[in-house]
């Protein structure tokens, strides 16, 4: 069976989680699975100089409404929460966490953690949101803060992050289909047409 | 009848490149005509920040492949023209020089233009070269260059560059439909959605 596809995103990235609600059956249809791959798209930033959209010029009012349009057009609920963007890393890191003992769950939980910060506006950058997220989802309280406070957790979190810049990720969603990388949720109509072609030559 | 769709694109932009080649169709399905309004990317970036495309890191590689792979998914004729990006005040220039005798005929030259540069790697930033498609294109050399050099030419066509970013064109290609503001030619399929269902609250 052919690899996993890789889907990069941060929590904080609207246009990852309009991604994310569409990835999973687009791959299925097409007989693949995805590794869903939270990243943080500050350490990337540092890389390319990028500057969160909402504080460009032009661009950032442009992209909040956009950002609410593409919702709309993608079927997705959605709310621009009262804190954006935000840090990813609580999130990013009970993500890693669970993800190495439930790849399955750990998606789902990526799930949930999206839909509180986009839709019920939750600021999932501080900790103890997150873990009330988790506890809700049905992990243990004390367990996911205990996971969060973990050096070695911390340690996996990073390195995931560093692997996913490595793989050329400076944006969200970043999705690898083997080894072709495509930027943004408006490159899913891309990857629909590459999975069913087999890809094309340019 | 509607006001026509405003096509903003600068003539060094492979996406505004792309969407030139789609607007007027899918314009047309919806009985609405095109107004084709180049722009200078470079004066824009004075606001944004912005720098061109392949000189940031990680994204000018994922750029420049994304360019020749959407090319053949839009099925586009398209080479990355030897000189990446160029100034394109002379072909806008010539262009909003045309449009005040002919629209028709100037959006006509635009198209040329831009196959000039993304197809046959003409330097289309020289004005000797802007002039020679031009030539080609049936208008006579002595007439463009004079108009090149004419202080009325180059104020209409700052003053349409201007108009451009007061309107929010802080990218190519930049398409307003009404008062609804699209970026991108990988908003080509939310404009279309758009003009089929007469927009959406958002």
């Amino acid at each position: 069976m052919a690899a996993p596809i890789d889907f990069y995103f941060d929590f904080s990235s609207p246009y990852g989680y309009f991604a994310s609600a569409k990835i999973d059956a687009l791959a299925a249809k097409y007989g693949r699975e995805v590794a869903w791959r939270p990243f943080l798209l500050g350490a990337a930033m540092k890389i390319t100089g990028g500057v969160p959209l909402p504080s460009v010029p032009m661009k950032g009012d442009y992209a909040r409404r956009d950002f609410a349009r593409s919702a709309k057009f993608y079927g997705v609920e959605y709310k621009l929460p009262s804190t954006f963007p935000i840090s990813s890393q609580a999130p990013a890191r009970a993500f890693y966490w669970l993800n190495r003992k439930d790849p399955k769950q750990a998606q789902a939980l990526a799930a949930a953690l999206y839909r509180a910060y986009f839709v019920d506006d939750i600021n999932i950058s501080n900790p103890e949101d997150t873990i009330a997220v988790c506890a809700r989802f049905g992990l243990k309280a004390e367990e996911v803060r205990a996971a969060l406070n973990d050096p070695g957790v911390k340690e996996l979190a990073k390195a995931e992050v560093d692997k996913a810049i490595a793989r050329g990720a400076f944006g969200s969603p970043y999705i690898v289909v083997d080894d072709e990388a495509f930027w943004g949720a408006d490159r899913l109509e891309q990857i629909e047409k590459w999975l069913a072609s087999g890809g094309w030559k340019y």
